[in-house]
């Protein structure tokens, strides 16, 4: 086990996953942290003020080190009819829910500013999703005393990190809630997290965090016997008080419907427990993210505040039955314990 | 960990998967044994005569504890007129290889007499695929000293399986190679390995057998970690010189295609290297097993006889990169140096 390469910030393997889109408060990342893990504050979808109240808010509540997570800005191909044929299909919906859908429009969701925010800020470390910043802007993070992880889900994305020169590579299976961190978006399929952390270590001698489907101490213990030096659980963690949960997506996870992933909110595949508009527009969802994100957040603003279980996004991962109604840091401490003991 | 719990069989916590369609033979079996592991032959697609001939071969090479796999005969519903649609959609490929398709029939797959050839022949354990049998014939495998197995993909199945009495369960995650051993052949996204056993855990406290994904060491220490009492590994050892993997089957293991799972080939959900006949006939396919098994078997035969690597069902899990050409002694024994070195 290599727990000690993260001995500098963490008591316990264990990092709270950034979840963006709500989940990731300021209060859970101070209590994942506080516990003697590594709290997150995840960056996407907000603005860079945003995300600046968010880090001092973390701060406000503990000395502990956290991370901040920020999405890698990738433009891919896309279709526009293929959108334009979505936004046909979704009119119903909007009609369902009383407002337009949105605007499907590409965004890079104010990389610059949030990157200069993070250099600012410095953060223990800084993790990217959906690819890995080039050389020049690791080495700039990382002389600021930012340790930098990228996200990867294959060996390939792997070997392009490692040649980035980040410090770490956050593993990613195929069981993790929300978006898979893929650099592409191809329909390969997503690869389990045990047998990746295998097919990764073999590309390799980077400090791994393993996420997607760790939901206890008994799966904590799994990835740290595999070789990875930390755990990132993020739908364990989804009912905890600390966490921005919604209600609708709090009562999702209280039943026992299957997860699947889906291009169906965002336009990119995404886990979450099966509902009625994902069945319902699963098949016809084009590969064009964020700008499926735009087209169906008002649908999906507006269903949250119906409480409608049936119209929201309900990122979850395989392990999402383990999630516990209980305070952050009573978790990662029993976790902890748990991992110890086996 | 709970390694203890196969004692009487295995110095070392690796079972040979059984994979049945020729990969499998009394040599692997053996080897696996030998090693100090417990290997297994595959009963299904056999006669009961040939697999009475496998079980006798095992015997004539060690006389340690092997096990037999016996697939479960279940008949799901089917949709005749999807099967003809699909055996036309097939005519291209019965020209391609110049022999005609199979009959879509069911069958049994010889159960009656398998089970007692095995409750007959009484090797170590009896496993089973795709369905766990009553509590009665479970009853009388176990009083004549044969320990049972099923194998499941679900904790519902989990808990189905330990009402029946069996000694064991495999947890199959969706990292497997070949079939889900499924009871149904849902569209459910299939369950990592590293959650399953997670969730399975919770559900039953009987020994569990971790199978999917595990191709070193490194993946038998994680799973013996996640709480499971051995690790069932099977296309790690297809490229070992016992196996009975094709000529073709192994080119393609020497590849790095990805691999999805499909019911192209047989009908039933099964992970295998993507190649052109289940990129052309996916999405076609029906949820018939066996028998597309049956309509396709002969176009598969002439695939392979032909060397075409493109024509076959090269059935291998998501840690397919990892096999080695080397004898499966050697295998085992560096696999449980390197997972008890962890």
């Amino acid at each position: 086990m290599n727990t000690e390469a993260f001995g500098q910030w963490m008591q316990i393997p264990v990092v709270g996953a950034p979840l963006a889109g709500g989940a990731s408060t300021p209060e859970l990342a101070a209590a994942v942290s506080e516990a003697g893990g590594l709290g997150f504050i995840a960056a996407g979808y907000k603005t860079a003020d945003d995300v600046a109240r968010e880090i001092a808010g973390v701060r406000e509540r503990t000395r502990r080190p956290f991370g901040v997570n920020v999405f890698f800005p990738v433009r891919l191909p896309i279709d526009q009819a293929a959108i334009d044929e979505y936004t046909t299909e979704l009119a119903p919906e909007a009609d369902r829910y009383g407002v337009p859908c949105g605007d499907a429009r590409w965004s890079d969701d104010g990389w610059d500013a949030k990157l200069e925010l993070v250099a600012r800020e410095r953060p223990a470390v800084a993790s990217f999703t959906f690819g890995c910043p080039d050389g020049s802007t690791v080495a700039r993070l990382r002389g600021r005393g930012i340790a930098v992880w990228c996200t990867v889900t294959t060996p390939p994305e792997a070997r392009i990190a490692a040649a980035s020169g980040v410090d770490a590579l956050v593993v990613q299976g195929s069981e993790a809630g929300g978006h898979q961190g893929s650099f592409d978006d191809t329909d390969d399929a997503a690869i389990g997290l045990l047998t990746l952390l295998q097919l990764v270590r073999k590309a390799t001698d980077l400090p791994l965090i393993a996420a997607g489907g760790i939901g206890n101490g008994q799966g904590i213990a799994s990835v740290l016997a595999a070789g990875a030096s930390a755990a990132q659980i993020g739908s364990c963690l989804m009912l905890t008080p600390e966490a921005g949960t919604s209600p609708p997506h709090r009562e999702a996870f209280a039943g026992d419907a299957p997860t699947a992933l889906t291009r169906a909110f965002s336009g990119r595949r995404a886990r979450g427990i099966v509902n009625r508009f994902m069945r319902d527009h699963d098949d016809a969802a084009p590969r064009a993210y964020p700008q499926i994100h735009y087209l169906t957040a008002p649908l999906r603003a507006a269903a949250r505040d119906a409480g409608d279980v049936d119209g929201i996004h309900l990122w979850a991962g395989q392990a999402y039955p383990l999630a516990e109604v209980l305070p952050a840091v009573e978790l990662v401490t029993r976790w902890a314990t748990e991992a110890s003991a086996g």
